[in-house]
């Protein structure tokens, strides 16, 4: 086969994670070992830095520099929450998008991100392969929420949840400091799906894991709730519970609903405040201590505590994506296939048709909750805890970590 | 001179920290090797434990666990909020503490807490040596609040400081993803004093510090407040504030009084929600994104980032207490004092009057926050810098905390 010869554009999209750079890192330095691959191009947020021509050029960057992405945390180009429309209604965006793959020659579009970009993948696929402009179009994915289907699990996920295990661990030791009954209620991210909310159990492997666990893909029920804090209260003096963001009734309503005003670009419902309502229902009706901690942003950004294997498994989706598109294929994410051949765990990247990713949403198996819906099972935990292994090798200046700095060169078309 | 010989006591009150239970494990190797104690015990929650003979037996303990204790978080002894009453008042507490004293001749009592601890402290030494009965009574200082006076800092801070400080340069790392304008608002504990706030400058050290840093030891002007916010915004697109939660009007009243409703035993109002009641305040009139982002008791317990300075010297501690009260001194705090020779950080263990100790609370430095009160000065990261070095020891098992397991044997009388 030919290959393919033209530049590359990476991008990042949707919320970020504390490994998200690896992922670009993984791409960069697979590109620029590439000889298909003339130019290695970053696309500054998103799919809007294309429309708006805002391209940087990676080969103006200090490698070491760019090696500190590895352990940097947060969308180092910047993200977006823009979403195209379809192209058969308006294909503006999408013109504007071939006219900037035309200036810089892009014959290779990463983009790095959740449902909603690979959603915006597939379409830019969709559209370039319909207009006959030849570019190898790959998702590569990213999302704490772990809710992408096709793939065992997402970059991200796994920091994330070492995050929140040794989290709720810690906030466990917190909660039996004083004689005086104590519930504290850890709330989590998590709309739809309850991936990282149940990660909280990882603490039961030393001995830490919150009393009960609630997540989205079962209905709650508040009555039973407070019964199972109040028995929990009575056989151990404290409780510790971890909440998804995304509980609700069975009739679908939130707990918290009137929090939940403000709406996303992308019409999700923007959560939070569940951990101190629930605080102040345990207070009101059993008359104890009770406290609402929101992990809010540090599940996605404590890059201090990413797992290592997470980190390393980022950069490998990274590479092969590159090495995937390098080799002709076009329209897919990279996604991890599990190996269970030894008992080790072993992960290896695998291609996804885009088609069967964009805006599917992955939960938890419900046969990974327990008969009362307030805690996971053992398979929960098996499946988790591979995920988290290995601390992260960040370096420090000070004891304070040191984040990549880029240049962010603007590209000219060579 | 001739060794006062008998057995000791230690217990731990007051709101924990990451390290507290370093210096328990100082107090009790420390006795262990000494000739003068005949008995290692503790107390179970505090001087509660005291008055209700609940004692622990350390001589029973696994010395391999005991170990443990240097980087397990939170009172291991659990703890309490007691108030002793004034003895020319009531003195039932403190005739009952000298009868389970008696019982086990304890003569050496060391009380690991912050300012009420050491105002405990300082009426039952008052109290023994008013009734004749010799027993050694020193405080071991703990706070991540850090607003003890008489010494130059209070184990505890700096790994409170270590988590605050990476926190907010992950924080402004993730707060630069968007392109729509983002403010997110860090709540940090303090009541009266703005050492934690302060901290959240040591991130400035790796280009991550807050843009904006309010502190109790100002009063606070909403409408300055919004102009610096808008300010920050237009200049860099996006705006992170670090706030104590006591920051306060000029007339004293606290930002969000509305939420201030509980008081714990020592009639403290318990605060929280400042950071989304300003993010609130800010969205309203600034019409931009924003977030508050409560660290809660992450900030006492993430002994998983805790400083190796603040581990060393919090055990130090306890066995400088040991040391000190073996060698005949009694009715003071251990506390640390600053040797500037030759540039670099160097603490030695002192011994200071729990008299002037007691209910006194070190504020931080007026000189020590810039003009506008939007900031702290150089002067503060050079003295907090130090504090916060070090990775910790900490053992793990799948990459998650273990923490010492103790047996908790009861203590009989020898």
């Amino acid at each position: 086969m030919e290959l393919l010869k033209g530049a590359c554009v990476v991008g990042q999209s949707g919320g970020p994670t504390s490994v998200i750079n690896a992922s670009v890192l993984g791409v960069v330095q697979a590109a620029m070992q590439s000889e298909a691959i003339t130019q290695v191009l970053g696309a500054l947020n998103g799919i809007s830095g294309i429309l708006e021509d805002r391209l940087i050029d990676f080969g103006q960057e200090d490698p070491e520099e760019l090696e500190q992405l590895r352990y940097t945390p947060s969308s180092a180009l910047g993200s977006c929450r823009y979403k195209l429309a379809d192209p058969d209604v308006d294909d503006t965006d999408y013109r504007r998008i071939l006219e900037v793959f035309r200036k810089y020659n892009v014959r290779y579009f990463f983009y790095n991100g959740g449902n909603d970009s690979m959603d915006t993948c597939n379409k830019v696929s969709a559209y370039l392969t319909q207009v006959g402009y030849e570019c190898r179009v790959i998702g590569v994915p990213k999302t704490i929420d772990n809710d992408l289907v096709g793939t065992d699990h997402c970059p991200g996920y796994g920091s994330a949840a070492k995050f929140i295990a040794t989290t709720c661990a810690e906030l466990r030791q917190d909660s039996q400091v004083y004689t005086t009954p104590t519930v504290n209620i850890v709330e989590i991210m998590g709309r739809h799906a309850g991936w990282l909310a149940g990660v909280a159990s990882l603490a039961s492997v030393v001995g830490q894991g919150p009393d009960l666990i609630y997540l989205p893909e079962r209905d709650f029920s508040m009555e039973e709730f407070l019964e199972d804090v109040d028995a929990t209260l009575k056989a151990k003096g404290f409780c510790v519970v971890a909440a998804s963001e995304g509980i609700h009734y069975a009739d679908g309503s939130f707990i918290n609903e009137v929090e939940a005003a403000a709406a996303d670009g992308f019409g999700h419902v923007q959560l939070g405040g569940l951990g101190v309502y629930l605080a102040d229902v345990v207070k009101k009706r059993l008359g104890c201590k009770a406290r609402g901690i929101e992990l809010s942003l540090l599940q996605r950004c404590a890059a201090h505590i990413a797992a290592q294997t997470d980190i390393d498994e980022s950069y490998a989706a990274g590479r092969a994506a590159v090495e995937t598109a390098v080799s002709g294929v076009s329209g897919v994410m990279i996604g991890f296939e599990r190996i269970h051949s030894d008992g080790e765990y072993r992960c290896v990247p695998v291609a996804v048709d885009l088609k069967a990713v964009a805006n599917a949403e992955k939960k938890v198996p419900t046969e990974w909750i327990n008969a009362r819906g307030n805690q996971v099972t053992q398979e929960f935990i098996d499946y988790a805890l591979p995920l988290i292994q290995g601390d992260t090798e960040q370096q420090t200046l000070s004891s304070l970590p040191r984040y990549a700095k880029l240049k962010k060169v603007p590209a000219t078309e060579k």
